[in-house]
């Protein structure tokens, strides 16, 4: 198979999407709008059987995981809790003149002579600072910041280019000294950078009538605070106890300032999350006498009553690879890589990234962090509801612990607790107290669960299934011409389409109606796609381009023109092109099997 | 079957939701935010199976729809084209000192003495004009407005209680007249309101980093308008031609004045739309001669090629009737309401309201729309590309037809796109000319598609479920007390579990390695719930509530206590509470027949 180079690659990916209708931009028709993707047909069936495989494997599969499907719009005091209002922020610098904005870590360096602007004149008519003023005023600058702008800012070499928003006005500005590769100056405007300023990256609005600040709501930036809100809901109502699962699919939005890589970094995008409660350690420790650490790397295999957050979340990881494994991902392309302690947040315990080798780069596909018991205990301190479970097996074999084994216990569940407490700002005194207080509860068979979160972003994931597909490879046509076939190797499972069904010829009515047979026949259990159209040839490209794994030919021997052939079809394979003759009552089954 | 009074049984629904893990209120922990709703562990399930059963109807079982997913965040111009920007609105009052506002036809009627604000003072300290000019100011209000609010305003009566905001203030107010029964007063504030205002539905937000005017976004209020956006690329892309429809399943906002009714009116639902585009009525009379148009009541049959419009219509308000029966909504629980020519949308030339008797009153479940070429044609003029499609049929057709037909179908066509194109505007002059291009487009193959629309409530659809579903009766229990059963009766393709395995004792490893035997067998092909906990009674109990309609036991017999019950389960029917003895052998296909 020929490998089109990194660049060429990912155009023809973004143009094969467009093409077959895998991926539109969104708002196309109006010059679409910046980090924002839509799926055509073919695109919308792959990412349906993604996210169904997801949900199947997640909880059809499992008995210990349930599912939610939250808001997208919630309290904002959720994104108080889980930090976001806060610290879900990119550093940014404001041109203080056109107001546009730049990652303060993404600047271009510059050199040249830094102007000081005193003022400026209008090219036709006479401009002062006093019109300067009334210019700002008008596009919304509070007075007292636009007083102080339109008497002096500073910027580099001639300032004229950026500034649109003053177009037939020339600024009179004086040298002042020289800079060299500087990352202080707009590289629009040219004009000096404010301070860098936290930028939030969550899409805000107001529900309601009123715009006002108690009004304000976000849009969120990711699914699983809303498992962790619902906690105690689903726990009082599913039948389900520690370690068990919630797992959610759905949208979330960042206001990324620079939305890039195809659907890789985009605005609106899709995730799918589980969050996984599990014991805290000493717990464990207290029921099962020791705790289970990982010894090997791999599979643990099934989950035992005595794993620690360690054997969970290895398990996790394992379970996650295998999951892209049955999807057309398998382990060599994916990299396993194990976040350093310093790039580790605060929270987190231990985080694996998934990642995957896309035309762009090697980038991150899913993170599975070992997240301690930080989210339950955050949104137990902002909602003063009790996030915390009551243990039946911890309290009864807490009962039968000797004294050492209680103590030392205790202590640890008080240190960590204590350790969280602190962090949040708490004072010490306090922080004792209330650990204190917890670590009394684990006596009783009481704590706040820990968290696994296997997390993955389905838009990702999609672009990793559709450039880990595309392949082209020379082959020759009916009449010995050489000629490139561009055939997207989706997984059966994946696969948009499952079967086309093509009959020989279109204006024969035993063969359109044999064809139509076998078309009912299919599509009552999978996706197929019935097609006449064109040389049959061109017909199977078409259908190597959307990634149909099988095509069923309908022929005159499938009729009985060779009688010992009667009620058979030509079923072609899409990797190797092969074609064998299948009989039609066997089809079904061995399609199924294939597909699913 | 008892049936509860209206509110008695909307409460015990809502009650049951909560209490089963149907609907949670979202954020709950947080005082929830009114107008979003979660699905817990088995609503999140019942929600899948309901799009899932549309989108396979709609999309697998038909050749004729391909489908889309979009994003919520589109560009403002769709906003603009669809009218949304403009005319999606309620009418507002505002309280000019609180801001707060009520809908213009909700103002309660009030009586009294009307005051004559002129100035406040502090209880504590003095207070002048100027201070609450300072405190309005403080409040983000534009000094201009400020200026005249902090002067003068009439209230009712005491106008205290309202003026939170002014904590601590005593207003200066004279009387002036006497009112009865009037509507121009806050219900809160007792302040007098504004003249009313459009207050716009849609959920504003900023893409990008400033929050300014041209970086403005809405969350979509309908799904719609991505299809009509998209129109071109998919009919590019998927081997379509007209007639066949596009349709898509997702979120939908609204900012809701006042949400209500559970989750049938909220500001966060999910639709499930589809566009279907038809020819022109004149470009079927030339093709096929006549237009078939309705002549009796019922379902149309398969579709023609001299279909006109109303045929289409009256086939899709079928569809959709069939498609409710298919889930558990017979015909007889639907009431099909024709609107009236004086409450039809400009555009619409028939719209037919699928109805349902809930708890608190017979409301929309479904609208089946006929909306002419509007919403292409809008698409057109606003982002001035081509919406039209060529038609090689019409063209041939045409062709062929005699010089009186040409004239009076060119008559026709040219009417409606005048009337169309007058209405948005557009001097007549130029509307006529514009009109009579497009006529001459229709003699070479060309029209801009229209539409038949049928769009439904997820939300609302899955309330109707759970309303026709649940049902309380008086039983006898093992002990011959008689007790309330409370059963959702879902029809088995939307019951969030079809079938419950339960082991008659859970302390007999050989009952219990069977049972896992039989539950491992059917979760591959359903979702299926293990529950040994309990009473074999209880258990029911909790799975009538739960809606599944099937109960696997495993006995003694199934062991072979009886050796002619070895290897036989019981299986427990839902709604008629039967126990009929099944082998394990032929109870996948059995279940699998009943729940597909």
């Amino acid at each position: 198979m020929a490998e089109p180079k990194t660049n060429e690659l990912m155009e023809k990916i973004v143009s094969l999407c467009k093409r077959r209708g895998f991926v539109f931009q969104s708002s196309e028709i109006y010059g679409g709008i910046n980090g924002f993707w839509d799926y055509g047909p073919l695109g919308a069936e792959l990412k349906r059987n993604v996210k169904e495989l997801w949900w199947t494997s997640m909880t059809r599969f499992r008995e210990d995981v349930v599912g939610l499907e939250a808001t997208i719009i919630m309290s904002p005091d959720i994104w108080r809790a889980s930090g976001h209002v806060d610290t879900f922020a990119d550093m940014m610098r404001e041109c203080p003149m056109t107001r546009k904005r730049v990652r303060a870590d993404q600047v271009d360096p510059v050199s040249g002579v830094v102007y000081r602007f005193t003022g400026a004149k209008a090219k036709a008519t006479g401009f002062t600072v006093e019109k300067a003023f009334a210019f700002l005023l008008k596009k919304g600058e509070h007075p007292e910041s636009a007083r102080k702008k339109a008497k002096e800012f500073y910027a580099l070499g001639s300032i004229d280019a950026g500034m649109k928003d003053l177009a037939g006005i020339e600024l009179i500005g004086e040298a002042t000294s020289a800079v060299e590769n500087s990352v202080d100056f707009h590289p629009e405007s040219n004009v000096m950078l404010s301070e860098a300023r936290p930028f939030n990256l969550m899409f805000k609005t107001y529900v309601g009538p009123v715009e006002s600040e108690e009004n304000v709501a976000y849009l969120r930036p990711e699914t699983a605070q809303a498992i962790f809100a619902q906690f105690k809901n689903v726990l009082e109502t599913s039948r389900q106890k520690v370690p068990f699962g919630i797992a959610q699919v759905g949208k979330a939005f960042r206001n990324e300032v620079t939305p890039r890589n195809f659907t890789f970094r985009s605005r609106e995008f899709e995730q799918m999350e589980l969050e996984f409660f599990i014991k805290p350690d000493e717990a464990i420790e207290a029921i099962s006498g020791t705790v289970a650490k990982p010894e090997t790397k791999g599979h643990p295999g099934e989950p035992q009553s005595n794993w620690g957050w360690q054997m969970w979340h290895q398990y996790w990881v394992e379970e996650r690879i295998k999951f892209y494994d049955n999807i057309g991902l398998p382990r060599t392309t994916l990299e396993e890589y194990w976040q350093k302690p310093e790039e580790l947040a605060h929270y987190a315990r231990a985080t694996v990234d998934l990642l995957f080798k896309f035309p762009f780069g090697t980038q991150e596909l899913e993170g599975i962090a070992a997240r301690s018991d930080f989210d339950l205990s955050q949104h137990e301190r902002f909602s003063r509801k009790p996030m915390g479970v009551f243990d039946d097996d911890l309290r009864a074999a807490w009962a039968k612990l000797d004294d050492v084994k209680k103590q030392e216990l205790t202590k640890r569940y008080y240190e960590a607790r204590a350790r969280y407490l602190t962090k949040t700002g708490m004072d010490s005194e306090k922080a004792a107290k209330k650990a204190k207080e917890d670590a009394e509860g684990l006596a009783k068979g009481q704590y706040i669960p820990h968290v696994i979160e296997p997390s993955a972003g389905v838009d990702r994931l999609i672009l990793a299934l559709i450039s880990n597909a595309y392949a082209e490879e020379e082959v020759t046509d009916d009449k010995g011409k050489a000629e490139t076939r561009v055939v997207m190797r989706f997984h059966p499972r994946v696969a948009p389409i499952k079967v086309a069904v093509l009959p020989l010829l279109k204006n024969k009515p035993e063969l359109v109606a044999k064809s139509r047979e076998v078309f009912e026949l299919l599509r009552r259990e999978m996706n197929a796609f019935y097609d006449d159209g064109g040389a049959i040839g061109r017909r199977y490209r078409r259908q190597d381009e959307a990634g149909t794994p099988f095509c069923v030919t309908i022929d005159f021997d499938t009729l009985g023109e060779k009688p010992e052939l009667l009620n058979t079809v030509t079923l072609r394979d899409r990797d190797t092109m092969q074609q064998t003759r299948v009989k039609i009552d066997e089809l079904l089954p061995m399609l199924l099997q294939r597909v699913r």
